[in-house]
């Protein structure tokens, strides 16, 4: 074995344990009525913390009650999720299914439109991955929202109608 | 709740076990010497079996003295890691740490070359995050491999003096 490593060395994180980092400050970009459903979300960002560019790792927790997002597809951005606890329902547009710790799903840019909804009465904790492929948009079906990424990767809101939130 | 949603549906899958999807079939692309130490390595590809493009999940089992990969950098390309069982360590060109559940790790493109090894007697299982930003270069700072992608994502190896494997 060579010389012990220290989990933070020189201003950069090596490894950590996921559940000690400290959630997201800021909770939404959503505008309301939405971003008052997001209340039972708390996200760490892992993938940040090592200085990850190319995509985003965020440990989530949903408390009971709690959404991942508004059902919602990407234009350009794929994404996957892990479920580590609890047994969220994975909302689409085609059909919901109940979920467990171990299995994982995963949504092409242009697929199906998805959400998790925690619907029982423990805590969900799950990975999800998404990348940062310029130019994203999303799109709501089942809400008055358009969403658009500007060159530094904020995300814009609109209604349907082209209205500003 | 809505209407039950089959797991699989229109040749397209949504959502599985992890642990129950096949084992890749071509267990490395590393040449000789390296390619047999990869022999305690089993790669589930999970990202592939959702059509995700812009990166992969693989789902990644290290029986005792299993190694993740020759250790290495990449160019372009960032890479993530969660560990789901098992305590592997984390070896780099700075220093070795071992890890246990809960925990993760990244590693941006140019950072620290790095490697998990088994050195336990249990099997090892994490998650492995990397995306697919294109013209890729792997380099490998204790063994004579230099890697590099081609235009289809397959990588080629050469010795460091340029001679192919």
């Amino acid at each position: 074995m060579g010389a012990a490593m220290d989990e933070q060395k020189a201003g950069s994180t090596i490894a950590v344990q996921a559940g000690a980092v400290a959630p997201r400050t800021k909770a939404t970009s959503y505008p309301e009525p939405f971003a008052s459903r997001m209340s039972g979300r708390v996200k760490r960002q892992l993938g940040d913390l090592f200085g990850l560019r190319n995509f985003g790792v965020n440990l989530t927790t949903l408390l009971p009650g709690g959404e991942s997002s508004i059902l919602h597809r990407h234009s350009k951005q794929d994404e996957f999720i892990y479920i580590l606890e609890g047994r969220p329902t994975l909302v689409t547009d085609e059909g919901e299914l109940e979920l467990a710790p171990g299995m994982c799903a995963g949504f092409p840019a242009k697929g199906i439109a998805h959400q998790l909804v925690n619907r029982s009465d423990t805590a969900v904790t799950y990975l999800e991955i998404g990348d940062r492929t310029p130019g994203d948009e999303g799109t709501y079906p089942k809400d008055d929202l358009v969403a658009s990424q500007d060159a530094d990767g904020r995300w814009t809101y609109r209604h349907k109608d082209g209205r500003p939130y």
